[in-house]
């Protein structure tokens, strides 16, 4: 590469570490799929107890992700193209409809992220309303529950300055 | 809502706008899938005529790819939960490998790549050797031709402070 003879070292993050950036973050991107076409989304979400929170008003999204549960999300936060942390999740998504068997964990999903971010609402509520639908928006909260969660760091590594690595050069 | 009383008005952002914005971002996220499993990862890219180019090391991503050349990407610059714009790229993956057919097309995309932000070949090849690789790595080069682009622009939008909207208390 030579030029400013920049290196940089990634590291694998403990499941702790992840679990921690995950919830600091609390906004990403979630991936979907439907007859093997991946979609992606922004969202918003709460970290509690292996599980995330999300808020959304219905769409393409809650349409796929309820004919197929597996969703993947990530999550980062990039300083500089040498310092960087991400985490992926794979989980499946479980909707909090407002019935008996989910109206406590909905109750309190709702108030992690109300309490957390209340603007993320009026979001939701402001694409509702783009998409020209007539009355009440119809707020759908569902969970992903985490199977799989993986996270990496990356930081300058002036060691390698010193003892660059014999990969030739990539340029070519 | 309440509080506050912010408001903000989301758009749809026309093509041109749309590719505008991810042609200056060349930063964002793929999601690929396998048997419907959605998977992302964050990508550089450059952009040009229609279709962005990525380079990566061989691993999950690149495999899912060959197996399903279906991918979407995103791309956002977010100022605030009230002022973001985004964009979301339906696509078509194809490798650029080192042979006759791809030759000229494979070397205008490292240029460009290469000229762009040179660094993220080094993030690539860090990444390589964390997963202890021997000897050279493998660049693959791709691209992703765009075949649907969507881009939404949200902004704080002081009118409807003056008339907010009829759909009730969102925090019931």
């Amino acid at each position: 590469m030579g030029g400013e003879g920049e290196a940089m070292l990634i590291t694998q993050m403990s499941q702790q570490e992840s679990r921690a950036l995950l919830a600091g973050l609390g906004y990403g991107k979630l991936a979907c799929a439907r007859e093997n076409h991946p979609y992606i989304v922004p969202i918003f979400f709460a970290y509690e107890d292996n599980r995330i929170f999300c808020f959304s008003t219905l769409g393409q999204k809650i349409e796929w992700m309820r004919a197929n549960p597996r969703v993947c999300v990530q999550a980062d936060e990039v300083r500089s193209y040498m310092e960087w942390k991400s985490v992926i999740v794979l989980g499946r998504y479980e909707e909090l409809p407002d019935d008996e068997p989910h109206r406590k964990t909905r109750s309190h999903a709702i108030t992690l992220l109300f309490s957390q971010r209340y603007r993320w609402w009026q979001g939701a509520y402001a694409t509702d309303r783009l998409r020209g639908r007539a009355g009440e928006p119809i707020p759908v909260v569902f969970s992903v529950t985490i199977e799989e969660i993986t996270g990496h760091r990356a930081q300058p590594d002036p060691a390698e300055l010193a003892d660059p690595p014999a990969s030739g050069n990539p340029g070519k």
